[in-house]
Parts: structure tokens; sequence; C-alpha cells
């Protein structure tokens, strides 16, 4: 799809923005979902005259993760494109990971006598857990030709990048995690799974050696367990793909970090949402294509908090009109996957979608919900399709074929 | 998908009639489609008792050329199989493209010290160019072992086949346009990008000197530029794919072209819709499948009047109990892509598809229309599906599997 996408761009100055409720489906409670509960007079206003849908992010029955769940949106195949854990991990705390990076999720674990005693250090404090992150950082920068970066995560949690001289060969990352997974078992090594794995698999133990020298007086912390090896994915940007100058507006590091996978612009953005649109509209000059990433609608929603979810989409749906007034060529509102409160996670359901452009139906749905979506005229559709709607109500896509 | 079918395929004496209004899609203007604002009493009385839906010829947001769009309708993956310019060209213009052929689309040019003064020879007129092409073709007949046919076309336009002995290898027609795109450039040499092209490239090489040999008096129309070289796709035909004798009904030659492509018979029909009818009625013994193609749909919607497709609709629809009248065992109206008046062109949006057949739930639409289609059991769905449906509410395909 995406090959034949990028035979048929043409640019023009149209603008598109793309605002991701992050989490936005969900399932009824007394017979109504989170969005139907929610009083959303903009959104609903706007619904019944765009074209709405509902969006599969990877296929029938199959909840995404949040890499593929924004992979697809941005219209890459997530089967064919996959994020390690370690580079979601790592983008999540915000490091800048590199093509050159081998990235890596880690758990402070508590050893004695070459046994694992406790796989969480005890859930130590986020707070120690940074001291001791700090001091690992100071203590290790390189380790063969590898410089070693750390980040803090929660509690027992760091992530850590292995940054490379040059781009390492396909392979390099398959090395099995160290985590015995039970308690009472001695770690495992970490060993290359293929020759081309071997020059990280060396750097992994001397890793784990240095750390536990360092941690060596740690009461709890005294040990890492590595998982998730992995690096980036090597994805054609925005602007190679589509011909969009393209920027992610987004609080969370994890989602600019997808985003910078896929050669958007990733501006510090901090506050809530009214600081996102503030940030939007100051810079709508700037760029043909703007994500606009809210997180908290997927938060209550993981949490359970069935009203916390509604009310955090009566907050956006208050500020929406704000995004109205900049009359974007193309406007659309959706979720990367849904996050039922009664399923407190991520669910398989598709998304509730809604693409306002002046090329559209319209006048199929009552307003903006999971039930008035199946009504549209866009259908139960594969999400990596959005972007080529997209493109096309912007006028960015020429004809195929003769 | 084609491949399952030809398995399962069994013969009867059941007639199928496809209805193609092309280009019938549509987007509203005061709140109605064209299909919503002309008056249909007697499709919208079949699409209550059909099978309703939109077919999506290549993919969301892609839109289609007339090729890609009567491909799929046939049944054929218009990914896998693609018509080049030269080819649809010279379908258009009523030539007889065979298998052995090069196709190509030219423009006469001026030229002046090797310079392009005018890429379109000041657009002469249709008449002239008419009398031109003629001297050429009685002036130069064969080159190396190609017989060289012209067609004249429009202003400034006409087509050409290079007809080999034999058909071509692979890659053939892998040579370059000779428009140099911009005036004040010299025009560029036909190039062959592969050795497979080089025969090819060579008799263009002298075509164009031959060419200009002959034009060398002319005061504007004094050169060739040479546009889309290519060779007809090699496709099943109907009889082999699905056991059908076929016949395109069609007045303009491009439609006949693409239906010969995949065997049908095409014979002259010489009018209107009224034409095209009393030759379905007259020879309805004759074929088990009926292309029957409505072209004045599109043409009105590409010149951005809606009343007048509007119009075209409800002439249609005004003749369509004539075929009703013929009781087919599967009766499909729909058109090969959409053109909203509003865009003037073709676009990406799904096409309203109306399966009349006794094998249907029916019951789910008002009418026929794009939104009322949105609710029908045939839901949004890929255009190759549509010759399968037809072949099986004919009773045409036997089980899949025991």
């Amino acid at each position: 799809m995406q090959k034949l996408v990028r035979n048929l761009i043409q640019t023009n100055s149209t603008k598109i923005v793309l605002v991701v409720l992050d989490g936005l489906g969900g399932l009824p409670v007394n017979g109504k979902t989170e969005l139907e509960t929610a009083k959303t007079p903009y959104m609903d206003s706007v619904a019944q005259s765009s074209a709405c849908g509902l969006h599969l992010p990877v296929a029938y029955g199959i909840t995404p993760g949040s890499g593929p769940g924004h992979l697809s949106l941005f219209g890459y195949n997530p089967l064919e494109y996959q994020i390690g854990r370690g580079v979601l991990e790592a983008l999540g705390l915000g490091m800048d990971v590199r093509r050159t990076d081998i990235a890596l999720r880690c758990n402070y674990a508590t050893i004695d006598k070459g046994i694992v005693q406790d796989r969480r250090a005890g859930r130590i404090p986020t707070e120690q857990s940074r001291k001791i992150t700090e001091k690992l950082q100071s203590a290790i920068t390189k380790i063969n030709d590898a410089e070693i970066l750390f980040a803090p995560g929660m509690e027992h949690r760091f992530a850590v990048l292995m940054r490379f001289p040059e781009p390492l060969p396909p392979g390099a990352d398959s090395i099995n995690d160290t985590d015995p997974q039970k308690e009472g078992k001695p770690p495992l090594q970490p060993v290359a799974a293929s020759p081309a794995a071997e020059r990280v698999a060396r750097v992994a133990g001397k890793f784990i050696a240095e750390v536990s020298e360092v941690l060596k007086g740690e009461e709890k912390a005294n040990y890492a367990l590595l998982r998730g090896f992995s690096v980036m994915p090597h994805l054609t940007t925005f602007k190679e793909a589509y011909g969009l100058t393209a920027v992610a507006i987004a609080t969370y590091p994890m989602y600019g970090g997808l985003a910078k996978l896929v050669g958007m612009a990733t501006p510090v953005v901090s506050g809530g949402v009214q600081e996102e649109i503030d940030y939007l509209k100051a810079n709508y000059d700037k760029y043909d294509f703007f994500f606009l990433h809210v997180k908290k609608v997927d938060s209550y929603g993981e949490d359970g908090d069935f009203a916390g979810k509604c009310r955090r989409i009566e907050e956006f749906d208050a500020l929406f009109p704000q995004i109205l007034s900049l009359n974007p060529d193309v406007l659309i509102i959706t979720g990367d996957h849904s996050t039922p409160a009664i399923m407190k996670g991520h669910s398989w359901h598709p998304v509730p979608t809604l693409l306002k452009s002046p090329y559209v139906l319209g006048g199929l749905c009552k307003g903006f919900s999971e039930r008035e979506c199946t009504k549209g005229e866009l259908g139960i559709f594969p999400t990596v399709n959005l972007m080529p709607l997209a493109l096309a109500n912007a006028g960015r896509l020429k004809k195929f074929g003769a």
C-alpha cells in the first residue's frame, strides 16, 4: 500500500490534523460506552457532516500495543515493522534512540550467591532507583566500542542504550532475555542467537559484570536483569513516503519517540491538551501534517475509571473548537486502539474515527461514538488505510492508472 | 481470488447483466449527491429488494483511472495488471491492439533548430491533425520488421502501434517518453532501459526521423513527441477464467477495448443508451454475460455539471425497465469509479452497487444512492469481489472444500 501511495504523491499547501485520543474506543456500562456517556457536543456536531467509520489497527481480535497502534495510524504495516520492547521502553523514557543503538529494558534485581532472590529488587522506590541509575551512569560510560546510556524509569525499571559507532547488521539484537522468570534460579547469560549478535552479546556480558561490581554494596538493587534487546526499525519518513513535513505534538515521550521513527519533528511540549493546542496554533504555518496526541483518555481507561475517561473526553471536546477554528483541510479524530474501562487495558475493538473534509458524504451518523461510527461511510477498515484517505482528501494523491 | 474462482466454475444457462454507469458515485451539493438528487424510481425500487453496497476499485484513498476501474469490475486485480498509457490511448481511438504491438500516444509538436517551440503544435484543429495523420500513414507503413499503424485523435494527439511479427519479451516497452515537458528544450531520444527494449528503441528512433522528414513542410505540426510506450497486459479471458461468453455493449471505443483485453466480443454499437439496450435485447440469446457501458454520466461529472450528470442518470433510469423486462438471473448496476461533479474528475470514493438476484436479503436500502448503499448487505468491498458474487448468484460457482 505504502509503495503504491508513494508513487502517486503530489504536494500542495493543504494541512492535515490527526488528533489521537489515546485508547479512545470503549465498551458500555449501563448501556453506554465512555464516548456515548461523555457530553461531546462539538465532536457530535462535526461527526454528523464527516466521513465516519471504525479502524482496525492489526486484525480482528488482535489487541495492539502502542507501537503497532501508532505505526498503523501513520500508514505503516504493523506486522512488517515491529518495534522491540527495549526500543519502546527507551522511547517512553525520552531517550534519543538512534539507528546505531541496541536498546534494552532492565530491572534492578536482588541476587545472592548467584541465585535471583527478587526479580524486582523489592520494587524499590522510583526516587531510589533514579539515584542508583545515576551512579551507574557515572561509573559506566563505555564498554568495548559501545557508549552506554542509562535512563531511570518507574520503581525497579530502567532502560539502556548501547550506542555503537555504526549501524549493526540485521540480527544483531538476537539475544535472549537474562531474566530467569522465577525467583530461586540463577540469571541467564546473554547469548547471541546468531553470529551477527556476538558483538552485542559480548558488551552485554561485560555490562552485567560491571553493573554488579558498581551495585555490590546495595541491599536490594544489586543486580540487573536485561530484556527486550532491540534495534530501531528502519522506516521511510513521512517526507519520503508522503511528501509531508510533519510534527508530533505530544507530552508523553513515547509518542514523540514513535513519531520520530517516521521522521516527524518532536518538539518538547509540556502541560496538557490546552498547551498542545497552543503549540498547534503557534506552529500551524510551519508544517503540513500535525499529529496531536492526547494521553489521559487511555490512562483513565487503563485504571478502569469509566467516569474519569468520560471526563477526559469531555475536556478534549470543550477545547476542540480551537482546532476547528484553524479550519484544516483534513481533520481526523480517532484513537490508536480501544481501552474500555471495564477491561482496564488495551483491547482489540475497532476504533471510532471521524474524518472532516469537503469531499465526504456525511449525514450518516448522529454523533461521534462507536455505534454511530458503524453507520458511517468509511465502514470498518484497516488502520493503514487512514493515511491514504487523509492524503486523498487533502488533494495530495494523483490518479492511479490511465 | 481469480484462481480460486476458476477452480470452482460450473456452467449453466444463466444470464448476467452488468450495467456500468461510468463515474456513477458522487458527492453532495445542497446536501444531496447526484444519485440522490436524480429522480430514479426504477433503480430505487429495485435497490429495495437487492443486495446493495459500495465497491472499492483499488484501495481506500486511491483514485482509479478507467483501466483499473474496469479491470477490477471484471475481476482482475488492477495492481497486478496495469494498462499502459499508450495502450489505453490506442484502445480509446478504436485501434485493434494486439499482443505483438507496442502502443504509444503521440503529440504533434513544433520544432525549430532542434528545439521544441510548442509541445502541442498550437493545438492544431482535429480536422487538420486527421489529414496530417493520414499523410503519415501513407508514407510510413513499415520500419525494420514492425508494421506502423496510425490513428488520429483530438487536436494535436494521435496514437501509433508498432506491430512486430511476434510477441516481444517482458521489458520491451521500457522506453522513456521523448517529450522534454518544457518548451525551449530539445526533445529526448527514445532510449532502451533494458536490452529487451533495444529492438523497439531502434524502431522508435527511425520513426521520429521518418515522421520529421514527412512533416518538414508543415508550419506547426513538424515533429512528433512520443509517450507511454506500452504493451497489452496478458489477461486470461472471461471464457477461460469464468466459463462465460461475454459481450461488451459500449459506444465509446476505449471501453470496448478494455473488454477486448479479457476476451469479450466487441461489436460496433452506435448511438446512445437506447441503442445499447436495443443491442442487448437483440443479442440476448447469444451470450452469457453482458457488459453495458453508459459513458455520459461520467462526462458530465468531469465537466463539473451536477445537473447534467443528474439528467443522464435519470435518462438511464427511464430506460432501465427495458433491461428489467429481460429478467436476467443476475443484474448489477454500478460504476467503474466515482466522478463527483464538485471534483470535476475521478475520485477515490467507493461506488454504489446494486445486485439483483433471487438469492439476496434485500430490504435494507430505501433507494439507490451512495448513502443508502452504506446500509446494504454487501458493505464496502474490494471491486474484484463483484464477479465472484455475480457468478455465485448465477449458480455458476461450486462449493469450496469438502
